[in-house]
């Protein structure tokens, strides 16, 4: 993708992008009527089938090469011990995640997908496995600020995090058909908190959940740091940048990068659980075109995670009690795109198959 | 399996159920419990895979092999109006599922299941269909009666309805390690309201929904008639056979043995939606230790599932506001079950991958 002369990258990214195709939705919500079954009989999967003809205009929507995107920040936050788990954590992960050990790699096997690693922001470097391309580098910073005493990241930082993500949308869109959102980052439903207070104007203790599993004192604290964030920073909802930079992360940005670069596109990009469906919130902020193309994959039990839901009015396709992230929840919502598409290309109609119809 | 003198062919499969196995609960709970995630964070997944190892005492709970049985049978009480179809699209429908044209169909083969079509009570016969082995025969009646106006079948009918479903769950046994329950009969919303009234005591009119898609005027005469079959048959609750042959049906009784006989071979059985948990709720009657090998697909928008649900204590896996049966949930949910199972056995311990446990 190339930017027009005076237009910025992402400005450019914006304007390639456009609501999904009507006459496609149309098109396919009048086969879905045919089917050999009651009127709608297969719910949400229909209306999802319906999403997917019009996201990528095709009957037959190409939804065969998936892959989860693992955007991998830290956060200076955790210095308030706003975790269970201590930051070298991220780093350890990523070396379990390129192992294939770890939540993501089992259940993206098994949607048949790909994972890909994406270290924007990581505490650690990985020179070895960026030099055996086991994962992808676009260092924006070895994580945010300390977010409860000022911004988490400058202006600058926060538009390259986002580009980050477009270029990595770019990058592998020759090769992938369906996006999945992931990620890895001690400490980041703390930002995300943030965020999802900003967006919704809920009260930070409503959606204050507890993360990794952290108990009532470590809560309360938690509350009391994302307030004050929110206090120090003042960011403008107006403003999804300064949103992202004030009280945001890395990882965070690039998924909003990678679903606005998916909408460009015109791929379907599946949101994962808390952290991801912020970075939809940013990228929605920045160019609301972008929800046309997006799958919410599941509810997590984090209460801001519902807010941002609302706010963005998307119902998810699963409820699990889920709250791993890694993109683990996008993974399990591949196979209903996948049983999706089936049903809109597989089913015979009443004609078809000889039925009769209601009386 | 051979019946013990003295021991019918039924009482013989109850003696050979018992609850899952503790010891291989507990081991995978435990396993479970040192992955390289935050505790519990794959929620119901890990539920379910205690479950998978408790069913199959196994740490590698094999599910590979699944197959979606779809019992066929009519229905004496369409002669009411009860259904916006005709009684010939069981017929019609059977067709297609063996062209493989059916949302059954198309689920399966996503799932990577097999379909296998048993005609236990339809009113036509497949006499072509049976000697090409495309469908299996185990025909008990042409329909049941009207039960607006008697029994919809004998005790002894009832019996043999639910040993013809144990029967195909024995003679699959060999080639299957997960079976999904699936239906069709036109008119079966019907007698499973009239099950769920009996076993949990709730008013008809809060049970009976819209099936294939009634307005209100035939919502309020299929209410009507179902009052009427269970003030005419009196049917005992007490007693799962009497309350299949007054107001059951063929399939719904099949899918009863289907059940218990996965529930005897220790296998799991994906109990779809309303009709197929009408069956479960008869067979959990008969022997209520099948509940162990119970996986509750999903919750279809049938109001007399979710009470059905209930009273099994069970939670369904998926929530996507679907209403065709034919096992299509329990196609759905099979990928889940791969999912669980893949957590258990291809996620790496924090030991295992080097990762820093909570503080």
């Amino acid at each position: 993708m190339h930017s027009a002369p005076g237009l910025s990258f992402l400005d450019a990214t914006f304007r390639a992008i456009f609501p999904q195709d009507y006459a496609y939705r149309q098109q396919a919500e009048e086969r879905l009527n045919q089917l050999t079954m009651p009127h709608w009989a297969l719910g949400d999967l229909m209306d999802l089938a319906v999403d997917l003809a019009g996201m990528t205009r095709s009957m037959r929507p190409e939804v065969s090469r998936k892959k989860v995107v693992v955007m991998v920040g830290d956060h200076g936050v955790t210095a308030e011990g706003v975790s269970k788990y201590p930051p070298e954590v991220t780093t350890q992960m990523v070396h379990n995640f390129v192992r294939g050990g770890a939540g993501i790699n089992a259940l993206a096997r098994q949607a048949g997908a790909g994972v890909c690693v994406v270290d924007v922001g990581a505490k650690d470097d990985f020179d070895q496995l960026v030099r055996e391309e086991k994962i992808i580098a676009k260092k924006i910073g070895r994580g945010t600020a300390n977010m409860a005493f000022g911004p988490a990241m400058t202006r600058t930082h926060a538009v390259m995090a986002v580009e980050a993500g477009v270029e990595v949308a770019n990058q592998l869109a020759a090769e992938v058909d369906v996006f999945g959102t992931g990620e890895m980052g001690i400490g980041n439903t703390t930002p995300s908190t943030a965020i999802a207070a900003v967006f919704t104007g809920i009260k930070v203790a409503e959606l204050t959940g507890r993360g990794t599993g952290i108990d009532d004192a470590r809560l309360r604290h938690k509350i009391a740091v994302i307030e004050k964030a929110l206090a120090v920073n003042k960011p403008n909802g107006k403003d999804g940048l300064d949103v992202l930079a004030k009280v945001g992360g890395f990882e965070i940005g690039a998924i909003a990068g990678l679903i606005i670069g998916a909408a460009a596109q015109r791929k379907p990009v599946i949101v994962d659980g808390f952290i991801a469906t912020a970075g939809a919130m940013i990228a929605y902020s920045l160019e609301p075109f972008v929800r046309d193309f997006i799958i919410c994959a599941h509810r997590s039990i984090e209460p801001g995670h519902g807010a941002l839901l609302e706010k963005l009015q998307r119902r998810p396709l699963l409820d699990l009690n889920l709250r791993l992230g890694e993109g683990t929840g996008a993974a399990l919502a591949m196979q209903l795109v996948d049983a999706a598409v089936a049903i809109l290309t597989e089913v015979a109609t009443f004609a078809e198959a000889g039925v009769t119809g209601a009386a």
